[in-house]
């Protein structure tokens, strides 16, 4: 079944609390050297069918409407990737 | 400044409500052909200077004990992109 993965990230103008929260934990744990960090979300959807054109059209205006808040949110990528071999994680 | 990216996903075996409340209301606001939503997390980290093996093998340990909680979450991948250009590297 074909998977399709979504990306969502804050907008950069956005303050990101959780963001913040693990970029102030990283240093105390003893990880050291990252400048910044940014939370967001990954969702990934199981297609029944082929993915065509008419269904990635779709599933981009899902991504813009459902699955992100556009007033404080971007989706970054919209990726294809077949399920079956687990391959092309991007 | 180069960006790490890391996805977190949760484990197959475990309940994601999130996923199923977006999977629910997708075909509520029209869109059809959508099996299964999983939800995951996607972090962004400003890396200050060059993102050697060694501090990639820092971060992964970051994100195997930070990033993720590995009783229910998966670190499903950890890509090296320049933020420049936005492009993936490795």
């Amino acid at each position: 079944m074909p998977r399709v993965v979504v990306h969502v990230m804050p907008k950069p103008e956005i303050l990101d609390p959780q963001g913040k929260a693990v970029a102030a934990a990283l240093p105390r744990l003893g990880f050291e050297g990252i400048a910044s960090v940014r939370q967001g979300k990954r969702f990934e959807l199981e297609v029944e069918g082929e993915v065509t054109e008419q269904v990635l059209a779709s599933l981009r205006e899902a991504a813009e409407t459902l699955l992100s808040n556009p007033v404080i949110e971007d989706v970054v990528s919209i990726d294809v990737e077949d399920a079956a071999d687990g391959k092309a994680r991007a």
